[in-house]
């Protein structure tokens, strides 16, 4: 397993969304008897239940308040960034928070928030307090070890075991690292760094590791610790994925949900009016995101469940999640994560001709 | 057979059109001197034959009773899509699918008509009964099971029985489907699923295997379903060839005829004036086809036989066939079925030198 | 050898220039210090000598009288297609052919000109009765039999052995054709169909093979042959060769010598005033050549010894040879052929930094 | 180890920054508690230490006395071209030569210069008698033996042996001929030939390995040369590198240190005031660097310490290493060059939406 790229030195060849495509199955389905519930566990209770395999990432330009409460009731779940803009200006940070996760929680929806690892024991606390239903512990690169003499480093297994309500850990790639994490005890896992056009870890640091390749092998690190524990830890692939096609093979791959970021800046209900940036970080010296114009392109509910307004694949992300397993032959998500992958070579559609994707096998559609 | 895309998991690799070119045979042949004939077996009768393995597109913007005429007389086959614009605004259908198969009888030719598989049993026996010669049932991706519990799905089998004249079936990849789909009968299959440009298949759900993968297992299903059985069931390589290197490519790959759509819309007789689109779907949420100017570059006459006035390949397909086959030394598409494939690098023609396609071997051509 | 491309179906993985690189010797050589002459083996006499190893192609755009004279004297050779416009528009053709080649006799230098091989017999006895030098049967592809009971195919052995001049023979690719060819006695054989950028027979028809693997192959050929016959054929790769190092490639990859066009057409000497355009074809039906504007970039004597005025690899193609040859430790060509070969990714120089070539090795250049 | 390119004829595979990626590591660390010190041998002394293991390249628009002040003052270091400019336009040389090192002494800073070859004999002593601490014998490709009988070659083991301050030579691929040039005694190896869009080599010459295989390659002739004699001969990579992630990867691959340009031609302090160009030769039909603009982005300091105003990779280039090895859990470039490198499909990034580079680990950042 392995390229050699020089003398005494070799290399695993990686994947990403754009070398591959899934295959057709035998068998078709109707895409309207098929189950895509996402189910994230909870401690001592019935898991969260997802009508939809997608989450909102925790961005500025994404999430708000009411972006939270629109993408809950739609059977998904957004992230609220609570380094971001939403509880930046003001102070105690402790009564914002709590307020921001009251607001979401007055839409009647699940309340889901991040903050980074060095602010997790204090903000998982108040927002836990203040009734939020999940917490995502969330940095680019995330170890179950980190070495400094500087600062002291969230202690990620007491902070999974003191917290009740679920949490989301992340971002990781990798086997080993994804196995580690596992055994903190988080409720999920997020995969993916530097996932390619989305983030420039791969041109700033050379860091990341394409994510078919990550979600693949975070997914036999979970079934891995499934076997040994019986737990079952879902992964969420985290960035990279823009179009409704690269939805489905994150899935395929055998990812139990994804989080998506632009494809989401893009409708009506976010708060970044068209407009999409990174999250930016404290330390001065490192490159922050650039801000970026999307385009608003339809409402929240266009872009899950269409009418596709566009053809890019960028709306009605739900319809191709259903549409594809009803092609391949996927009764469930657990179903869909077996379907066969093929290596392809990219396709380019610049300034080619599109066609209507039709009805699915011999049933009326 | 296959490449690690990550922890235990292993993915094919494929191959499109772009990504191969044919090799000159040790011999060549005048290119006046071969047989490009296709047949499609008929029920205790002859096979049709055409005198050009060149069928055109289910499409709104390509055919219509005037284009399926002239498309016969020169020696192809178009098929007219019956869920299309020349058969949606009028009641009853039966008396206008009729109507159209009556009108492209009347211009002394075969007629041909097509339909999704759950109208295909109401609309192939009105066809049928109109007297056309060859009934097409196509959806994006065909199996010879569909699970469903919300409706009937088409019996294949029993419909390719009960039909008198030929049914071609379609698409489909991979060698077991398209063998089960040729136990059903058929007289022939329409293989190609998300090929590329001109379906955003791959984009959208993420679905598809390229072109040159596709026709050869499907040609490997054709041949030991032959070898079975005694009974040759053509395959028709659909979507992805836009220039005649293309069509040679389909051939080369073990396709007994092409199934072209872009290429045709350009023709002065395509009803589209110039532009092209996908097929429109019922279902009101799946994304739509793109109508895209193509531009109308000659006659059907010259886009089959030429002359050429375009140097992009997209103008006499027959010539380029014949041409090819002489320079790789068949006589005949069984023959040309054999030709030596290599993995080549895409060329890139942008901006660069275009050269003449002179004249094949030691003859005078 | 070859990889899967579909059931029951391989293909040989092949390369063209862009795909590989020439690694540096561990010896280098003062460039000052080469020979890099090309030997054409004649009947019963000493070989041609060509001071250096590039021919120009027979394109009406490149060669008239004068550029044959003026190449000539610079130590390479032009071929004059006997099929252009140099000698269309006047009959009888036997005076226009006898005068164009006693036009370039009277500049004093060799005169090489060519045709199809369905003119070659004729065209052959009237041009070396003219007192031609070398002459070249070319077509798009060569085989050594050719099948058609239309006409009568030149009987490629018999030509060779009758004409007294060296008859140079193409193009052709893979071993066995080589080898055939060899075997009917010409001086010389031309390597490429559809090498890339240069010529349309990859899109048109789906024919070709990249250079690099063209070369190697026809080189593997031409050794076998001579360890069979003791008589050294040589090889002269033809097309895609738009930079000084494709032709450093090209020889290093077992290239005899080089055959050049469009570098060419940018001389302020090329009869087409900075266009370019391939042979027009007497086939009506088949595509034609396309008029390019390359621009005059310089005169001939610069575009083969520089200095260069561009950065592009375009111009100064003695000097990249022998520069390189320095650098690879190569004392001559026959060494040059033995050069470590790499397969390195295309390098995209759009919109990026130039830099200089510099000295070779430890020596003063 | 190879692939098949033709008839009896292999290709290594090599790779170069866009085609691979670094994993993140098992264990992260705070970058604020790493060294990236880069130790110079020095004969009978201690080391020259760098804080930062950059070198600026031997480029007129790169580096003069006030730049090279500069740069070592940040904790790297500058050389000085003495064939460019600089000391181009004054006679006698030696004055002007020795006025220029004193020069950059005067700035209480390491200076170090460089010539090609033949002029390294003569230019040397005048150097290290001006009291420069450090000379660089640098053209296209060095091997240990050059032959000539023209003129006479450098002898560079002599040059080393009799040189007090060290010699840096280059530059070099392979590891054979790294080797020897070890065995002459040089105190490091600049590693690079043609190494992709900063150098015409590759298009002109057809000549050049990528810079991954360059880099591991001349590092496991350092090992081995290390084994054989204990001496360490660090090597530097250089060229190729325009982004922090390219820096990371050429590390990684195993070099102790980088040699950059472009990347620095966009300082205030860069003498080419926004434009960057290739050195000079003398040979005046060799081609010449073409002149480009690349625009004035920052300080210096800037570009080796951010804050990052750009999010290209182009700035913040220490930041970028830190950061990148605090994520792949190395404390020091010896643990950094054990990095897992893994083949990856290139990103395209442009016109994509840009996100930030985070904060590593579970730590405080």
């Amino acid at each position: 397993m392995g390229m050699w790229i020089g003398r005494n030195r070799k290399a695993r060849v990686t994947y990403g969304f754009d070398e591959i495509a899934l295959v057709p199955g035998r068998v078709t389905i109707n895409p309207n008897e098929l189950d895509i519930t996402f189910r994230l566990p909870r401690k001592e209770a019935e898991p969260l239940e997802l009508k939809i395999p997608i989450l909102a990432s925790a961005m500025d330009g994404v999430v708000d308040v009411r972006f939270a409460i629109a993408m809950s009731r739609l059977g998904g779940l957004a992230v609220l960034n609570l380094e971001g803009v939403q509880t930046r200006y003001k102070n105690p940070q402790e009564d914002l928070i709590a307020g921001r996760v009251r607001q979401i929680k007055d839409g009647g929806v699940l309340a889901a928030v991040s903050s980074i690892p060095q602010r997790a024991a204090e903000f998982g606390r108040i927002a836990q307090e203040a009734g939020a239903d999940v917490f995502v512990v969330q940095s680019t690169v995330s170890t179950a070890r980190h070495i400094s003499s500087e600062y002291k480093s969230l202690d990620l297994g007491k902070f999974c075991r003191e917290m009740r309500i679920p949490v989301i850990v992340g971002n990781t790639v990798g086997y080993d690292v994804t196995f580690e994490i596992m055994e903190c005890g988080p409720a999920a896992v997020l995969v993916g760094v530097g996932p390619g056009a989305a983030c420039t870890s791969r041109g700033v640091l050379g860091l990341g590791v394409p994510q078919v390749t990550a979600t693949v092998d975070c997914a036999a690190a979970r079934d891995a610790y499934f076997k040994k524990t019986s737990r079952y830890v879902p992964i969420i692939t985290d960035g990279g994925m823009s179009r409704g096609g690269d939805v489905c093979k994150a899935l395929a791959c055998g990812a139990d949900a994804v989080m998506v970021g632009s494809a989401f800046a893009k409708a009506q209900e976010a708060p970044g009016c068209g407009y999409h940036w990174g999250m930016a970080t404290p330390h001065a010296n490192l490159p922050r995101g650039t801000r970026i114009k999307v385009g608003t392109t339809g409402s929240l509910k266009q872009i899950l469940f269409g009418p596709a307004e566009v053809d890019d694949g960028s709306q009605n992300l739900v319809g191709a999640i259903t549409t594809c397993m009803g092609n391949v032959g996927a009764r469930s998500i657990a179903e869909f994560q077996q379907t066969e992958i093929i290596i392809a070579p990219s396709i380019k559609t610049e300034g080619k001709l599109f066609q209507t994707v039709q009805s699915v096998g011999m049933g009326t559609s």
